[in-house]
């Protein structure tokens, strides 16, 4: 599938990078990283070489739901793939965020290229999975059929998240208001109606503590001998509670928009020791009658400065600071979605396997 | 990922296929087929060169569920994979059978490679979606929510169907009576715990009718220009409904262990114009308590008894007829799984593309 950007994008993508990361990363040649992002956009892309692809499961549970009768809960189905040139050593897990499945990385809504994907091309393994509870993952549902046959009280059914349009249209930030667009909008708005596809229901109010996903992911990480974990949304500090359970397997972990959670000294003290990537993106204070992104983004300022003062690597990236414009919460489906791959796959370059960029 | 397989299972695999299908197929040399199997069998994988891979939806509508709150319900996701070569003209759909998802298709649970990725291997490019209600598709998820805040009576709850371990055991046909296993059983019984991993809530009784999955597997031929519609179980008869809805892009119809639906006169005249497949694996007589499959195959012996009276080309493919035994209800995860796959394929070249085996 042959896609397109401009040499503007390009542009605007490499160079503000190169100002960040500079004094952290090696000496490059500003010349050959806009080379290399300029030929990889402009060609139409080469077949993909997989050396390995599947599924399988990680964790889960028995539950006994009547007489001869059990069932598995809380699995997490895992998707993956392995390119056949691994550039990196350390494979990427990408969970994603509420009423939504691993869906969000693959083809975006108007067709072209997923994070999935791209990251496979830059030579890194990827896993996705759906979060225990959620899409291929299953739910466990024995409260609605003991409500049906009066064996649970209603009430106590657990509340399903369903995210509407409208829902999506103000935390999604495609717009002040339901209807209305940014001018500088990245959310391919005319497919929008593919995202609402995308939008399942969330039944996580059925799950134990500590969710099982973030156990099952930290399992996973182990499982790999070493992994990179992004998590997005409502899962985007899931690779972080997963590292406070099952630190083993962790390398490295890269929140994208999510308000920073808050943690014991001695937490703070554990997650210093992973080098750690928070992104936003653009129009955080433009949604009417909404400071939902406001107040997570200064919580994830304070999140910063916490880890900073415990000596960690945490880099805190907004994307309109290094001049990247209308980036929506969904930045992975976004037009320039893979100009903000870059940017990830440059820090896991450089701050999780201290390599210098573009093997 | 490297697989094996004994010569002898080669032998019994292709020898008894060359019986069955003699009258029916060009002519091929039987040690061109047995060196063909042998070979792909007996050599490493080599990667696995895709052309273009992702996902997307089809079907869907909008459903009004509160004030300023509209969300998409009856979508149907599909992912799906195009091989670098393509030696065959058509494109394959795989559809997941009750309590499970697309997953069916993908990693078998011992970890060897499912039907999905032995297609695109054999140049197919391979569809898979989730049926719509489950997994990635998501589901209706508004009678829970007004059972929970007495909106709607708990009674009229749509029953969610979680198969068990046990229910399973009977009905996949591991064995005479749970616990117990065939001496020749084929499911990789030691890896059970991840086939009970697969299996996840199906909510399809809140379903209207026609399903909409139906729909959408009838327009998912119609945007691929044709295709082979498989389906499995629950949904084995789904491919024959699809067709009955919207013809336009069907070429062929797999029906992989389900009992047979019965039609009118004038839908079976319709039905006849399509190759049809039917297959059934081994010890349908043998579970204790049970006539569900004894009933399945007379159903099916019944309907193409009724396709053939109209003149139809279809097969009713009992696998231990033709010398394989032990094959149970998830065939395509059995032990002998890619052995019950080159039966498919060949079916689909000489039935559907009339074309000499193995190009």
């Amino acid at each position: 599938m042959p896609f397109k950007c401009r040499a503007a994008d390009v542009i605007r993508s490499v160079v503000p990078l190169l100002v960040a990361l500079a004094a952290a990363s090696p000496p490059a040649s500003a010349q050959d990283v806009l080379d290399y992002h300029h030929w990889l956009r402009q060609h139409p892309m080469p077949p993909l070489v997989i050396r390995e692809q599947g599924s399988f499961f990680v964790g889960g549970q028995t539950k006994h739901v009547g007489a001869d009768a059990d069932v598995t809960i809380y699995q997490m189905y895992v998707q993956y793939q392995i390119p056949d040139q691994r550039m990196g050593h350390l494979p990427v897990v990408m969970l994603h965020g509420c009423c939504l499945s691993g869906k969000t990385y693959e083809t975006t809504p108007d067709g072209r290229m997923g994070w999935a994907e791209y990251f496979l091309r830059h030579g890194r393994a990827v896993y996705i999975p759906d979060q225990s509870g959620r899409g291929r993952s299953g739910y466990d549902a024995t409260p609605i059929n003991q409500a049906r046959t009066g064996d649970l009280p209603a009430s106590e059914l657990p509340p399903v998240t369903q995210a509407s349009y409208q829902f999506a249209w103000s935390v999604f930030r495609f717009g002040p208001t339901y209807g209305a667009v940014f001018p500088n909008e990245q959310f391919p708005m005319k497919h929008v109606d593919e995202l609402f596809n995308q939008m399942i229901p969330d039944i996580n109010a059925e799950l134990p503590t500590p969710n099982p996903t973030w156990t099952n992911l930290g399992t996973l990480a182990e499982k790999l001998n070493g992994a990179v974990l992004m998590g997005h949304s409502q899962s985007g500090f899931f690779p972080l509670h997963a590292a406070l359970i099952n630190p083993k397997g962790v390398r490295g972990l890269i929140s994208v928009e999510h308000t920073c959670d808050t943690f014991t000294p001695d937490e703070i003290t554990k997650l210093a020791t992973f080098p750690t990537l928070i992104v936003f993106g653009d129009h955080l204070d433009d949604i009417v009658g909404s400071t939902q992104w406001p107040t997570a983004f200064a919580n994830c300022e304070n999140y910063v400065a916490q880890v900073k003062a415990a000596g960690g690597d945490v880099t805190l990236l907004h994307l309109p600071d290094i001049g990247i414009r209308g980036n929506s919460h969904m930045m992975m489906q976004d037009k320039n979605n893979l100009q903000i791959a870059d940017l990830l796959l440059d820090w896991i370059d450089t701050h999780v396997e201290h390599r210098p960029r573009h093997h």
